[in-house]
């Protein structure tokens, strides 16, 4: 274990443990719980087995926060932890109150409305909290082209094919042809501006808010006709043939929605097209799930359909929407896989509990979109005043 | 000329030309055109030829309205119709105050937020008014399948082509299997329930508001499983495998969005699909156009897309959104050749100032869809608790 990863060693919960110390799980924990077919200690693959009762009030008082960190803290095992995350979201126990949680979460929530989590200056804490973790892992975890979004399965077997599937649909739901233009906002490790540039002849500038990613991107697109320049969307000039954004918009936040269509609008020539790729749920403006946000990606905030479509309404229409959330359940399962087969190497530099986080974090994700609570949305749009016709593709 | 068909006889506007009789135009309105790039008694295509001025002051005073209806009365001409409106809208000149026309199409626009014009007794109106006109103008006008919505231009280049394949996408992307019982909400004359039934094995309950509708598809269907009855879709009841509803969401309202949706969510199954196929606009809460709505479709109305999937939001996710509303300009101007090709036979039965209002019609719904401001969605939707795995398909 690295001093680097030593803020996963504490958590708030695990000094909570007083009142069910040693003692059975309280009846309103078993009946919530009765609702998803859940039974602590009981013997199917997603059940519950508690190894330290500090879990109870933990939960009762900290909610999905406390559930989160209790597993960490190793107070609770389940062999199937996506299987029973989709059996909790399933039967929307996140949703029901249960103690003071509730207060918790609304608390949260309130934090997301009042507050801008997306101001500029911090725009750049993602980036340096979750992004540059260490390459070693996501080198382990990911397919060869370090692609950090969720793949497309319709014709793929495995994860390779299926990184390369979604790149491949991005350029052909985009028309690209050589010689053109593309903005990337939010450009990652580089994966999709390296695959346009080389497959398609066009000309890409990424951008992105992480220095790891911006020297890893320069050099998978070296000799490319490709730039990566570090800086924030909102400062970005110029116009393009073309505008691509996968997996950023979800550190956008509702405040700056307009922000965002409105800049991009501007980026796109008339006759141009923007591709935007976003996780999205149904509930409006609460934030992501607040161990998520504490612990893997803090200031997002996941869109609700009627508010990304409302939101671009004035600079945008709709061509195409594409949802293949189901896709992101099997991507997140792939990640899981490769973290678990590589952690031999990876144990040198990560701890125990940070492995119990990223399997938390990987497998409540896919419980996320295989409960169909969460969805993920490829939307095309071209710009109001375009006359073009557009035909979508799958 | 018949009876039946007297009351498109006189226009309120037609009385109204005492002010600028044998006047040029006025310059409030050639400086209105000229945004547009359209000329009165100009020489392109698209200009307005002006045969009586009375045009102008029914213009000012009653604005979208009296424009069609000046042209029903012959008062101007435009050799290419479709292009003069797509110019107008593309120049936003349906929103730019013009004399007192803006007052009236704000009443309009009141009485659409105040009313609740799609009640169950009124919805019975637009069947009596439109889809009842005469079986031997849509009958010349119409594929051969008779069907009354937007055809699939995608790989198709003439009409018969175009609506068989809009038919086999709705079948391919409810993913239709035999033995499986299918809703379909606003049936129209029969066309894809039969194709349903005959093509896929599936058992088509149809339902209509038009009693010429009902004979007619149960004629068409005649020895398959479908069965078709006179209904209105608050009332319907059962579950089925899918549910359909091509080209109705028009006439449904938004005060009933909510009752829409509630209603057909109870008609179809946990693990099942409901396909809606709908124009669409930008502009809110607005109904359609004063003349549409008074000489082709009464108490119709548009829905905008954050309005559509925040209607829905409660009770399905949606799994595709396809837009081919271009595609609705081929259909329409396909519609008006058949149409003028059989003006001769057609001519025994409507008038002169029918076919000007007919043209009026088609012309000013292609320039709708060309200019973009109108769309046309088919719209995948799955219950919120179903957990199917979906595939668009195009």
């Amino acid at each position: 274990m690295t001093n680097k990863h030593s803020r996963y060693q504490l958590s708030e919960g695990a000094n909570n443990h007083i009142q069910y110390l040693n003692s059975a799980p309280p009846k309103v924990l078993t009946s919530l719980l009765a609702h998803a077919d859940v039974r602590i200690d009981g013997d199917r693959p997603w059940d519950i087995q508690v190894t330290d009762p500090s879990v109870y009030s933990t939960v009762l008082t900290r909610g999905s926060l406390g559930f989160g960190e209790s597993y960490m803290d190793g107070y609770w095992e389940c062999h199937d932890l996506s299987g029973l995350m989709t059996r909790l979201l399933n039967a929307r126990l996140d949703e029901k109150p249960l103690g003071s949680a509730r207060l918790f979460i609304a608390m949260h929530y309130l934090r997301a409305r009042l507050l801008n989590l997306q101001t500029s200056s911090r725009a750049f804490q993602v980036g340096e909290q979750h992004y540059d973790i260490g390459n070693d892992l996501y080198e382990k975890m990911l397919d060869r082209n370090w692609c950090y979004s969720c793949g497309y399965w319709a014709n793929a077997d495995n994860l390779e094919d299926a990184q390369v599937a979604k790149l491949d649909l991005i350029c052909r739901k985009l028309k690209l042809k050589p010689g053109m233009t593309v903005l990337e906002v939010g450009c990652g490790w580089g994966s999709l501006a390296a695959y346009m540039a080389k497959h398609y002849g066009v000309k890409v500038h990424g951008i992105t808010i992480s220095k790891e990613q911006q020297v890893m991107a320069r050099e998978r697109c070296a000799g490319l006709s490709v730039d990566i320049e570090l800086i924030d969307y909102r400062d970005v000039q110029g116009q393009y043939d073309r505008v691509v954004s996968v997996g950023m918009f979800e550190h956008v936040g509702h405040k700056n929605y307009d922000t965002y269509f409105s800049t991009l609008s501007r980026c796109v020539k008339p006759d141009g097209l923007f591709l935007l790729h976003t996780i999205g749920t149904e509930q409006d403006g609460g934030g992501v799930d607040p161990w998520i946000d504490k612990y893997i990606f803090p200031n997002g905030e996941l869109p609700t359909l009627p508010t990304l479509v409302g939101s671009c309404k004035n600079y945008f229409n709709v061509e195409d929407l594409h949802n293949f959330g189901t896709d992101y359940d099997k991507t997140l399962m792939a990640w899981w896989d490769n973290f678990k087969s590589s952690w031999g190497s990876l144990s040198a530099n990560y701890d125990e509990r940070f492995a119990r986080m990223w399997r938390y974090y990987l497998m409540s994700c896919a419980g996320f979109f295989r409960s169909k609570r969460g969805q993920l949305w490829q939307v095309v749009l071209a710009p109001l005043d375009s006359q073009e016709v557009y035909r979508s593709v799958r």
